[in-house]
């Protein structure tokens, strides 16, 4: 079944301790639809420029991505620039140009309103909670999130959560959003606020499901080396919701393996600056790493 | 088959933010030592002053441990007091007082120079090399270490590497002694120092065993509360070694095995003061919560 990909669609200027890529395709939506695409059709909800590079649009049709629901807008594409330190844990914004995003307002195709399965990538909770107005009774809606919005749009966030089935946020948001230091009494106190999934990201220590059937520790993949983290956490959540679009059965075992998923695709977009390394994988390399990652976590 | 274990023996004064205990039994040889005893039998070696409390030989004895390695010397029992910060992920020592433990030659009853297993506990590698000098063909040897042997006797560290099975140590120790930032890069170096085995503890992130067969990701049972951490990476080593002792079969997946026990027992002993909750629990309640510890890491 399909899924909807709502988020921001960006050209990144990245800047590591030993190399500067300049302008590549990036964003919330990018990293997670390319990610959701080896899995499940795609539809794309986002906005660009009239300076969009056409081979971008090129890159997300070789990856089967409907665009209808990418509008072309006169100005130009979200700028977002930022520099990693040596241990790549830490990044630093500088610079967010947000162009035509800065009056996105998502409007739905009609053919997109009845997608089953829905992932409002990380962009401003209010045009996650417009997208969902458009929504005719999904089967499953999964929200991702970042800190700047529970520091300046709490409320809207905090509504937003009584409307989907899954959160998707990092630790230290978790902790953030909860007033918790410990996360696994985080998660308990986030159910109260309305998901009956979360999980929660821990970059290189795996991830974390908690839902009715109890958790499920979830190994990332060991990468010796990290060239680029960016869009790392939006490709686990769109490899994650597109292996569910695709999984029969409950839904529980269907996230477990979704984010076996999720952490394989998040690990190859980490091998490469922006999409490069993720474009140019194929299902049957992600297929041959997620058989290795289980192999080294078999207990 | 039995298991010997040589480190401290200490009285620990512990405090955390909201608690404060004083003249605990620690030590990484008390530590390993009772986490052992719940799969094998043990023999300590050790040195206590005559100031040791009898009841703490009572709580060894009721974990079966053969104590005719423990030397009691005239002066004081080693003393070390330290101070955790609110996210019990920083540690501050307040005092160490060295006492009978300064003038410490192990001396192994020739009843214990057969023993097949041998944990060499975190001590200084001269003493760890002293009683491996004393030891007939041990059939499987596990040192673990910490950050002060790295900077004070890294030449005795660096020799004992090559006559030992196994390393324990934590990430950043893996880092510091590979002068490697990437842990995944640091286990492939340190395998050129000597052991066929390395188990890195990554604490709540659980622990990674490289060997022949590959790695192996083993998660950490979580916890909502933890009480107090001393001793958790010696429990884990101590309850690894043990497991493996009791365990037939081909060494690797005797460690994946030891490696889940040892993250269980290390969870019970974050969850008291010293060895108080650890010395209370029953192998049955170890087994329960392994079997947990599976059910949420099964992929």
């Amino acid at each position: 079944m399909s899924v909807l990909i709502v988020g921001s669609v960006a050209l990144d200027s990245i800047k590591t301790p030993k190399h500067e890529h300049n302008r590549l395709l990036g964003g919330s939506a990018s990293h997670a639809a390319v990610a959701a695409g080896f899995f499940a059709p795609v539809k794309l909800v986002g906005i660009v420029g009239d300076d969009f590079p056409r081979r971008h649009i090129g890159l997300y049709r070789r990856h089967g991505i409907d665009l209808d629901g990418l509008q072309v807008s006169p100005g130009k594409t979200f700028h977002w620039a930022g520099e990693y330190e040596l241990n790549m844990n830490h990044r630093r914004t500088l610079k967010t140009e947000l162009g035509v995003f800065e009056r996105f307002q998502p409007v739905l195709p009609p053919a997109y309103q009845n997608t089953p399965y829905v992932l409002l990538a990380n962009i401003a909770p209010a045009l996650q909670h417009h997208v969902l107005d458009q929504m005719r009774r999904p089967r499953f809606v999964m929200a991702d999130t970042m800190d700047l919005w529970l520091n300046i749009a709490l409320d809207d966030l905090l509504r937003l959560l009584q409307r989907i089935d899954a959160l998707v946020l990092n630790d230290s948001e978790a902790r953030q959003l909860s007033h918790e230091d410990n996360v696994i009494t985080a998660l308990r106190k986030l159910h109260g606020l309305g998901p009956k999934y979360l999980i929660v990201k821990k970059g290189e220590h795996g991830s974390i499901l908690s839902g009715p059937g109890g958790m499920f520790l979830c190994p990332a993949f060991p990468l010796e080396r990290v060239c680029d983290p960016t869009g790392a956490g939006d490709s686990f959540a769109g490899a994650l919701i597109g292996s569910l679009a695709n999984s029969r059965g409950p839904i529980e075992p269907g996230l477990r393996r979704g984010m076996l998923y999720g952490s394989v695709v998040a690990s190859f977009c980490c091998e490469g600056f922006g999409l490069t390394r993720t474009a140019k994988v194929t299902r049957e390399q992600i297929d041959a790493r997620v058989a290795t990652l289980r192999k080294m976590a078999a207990l």
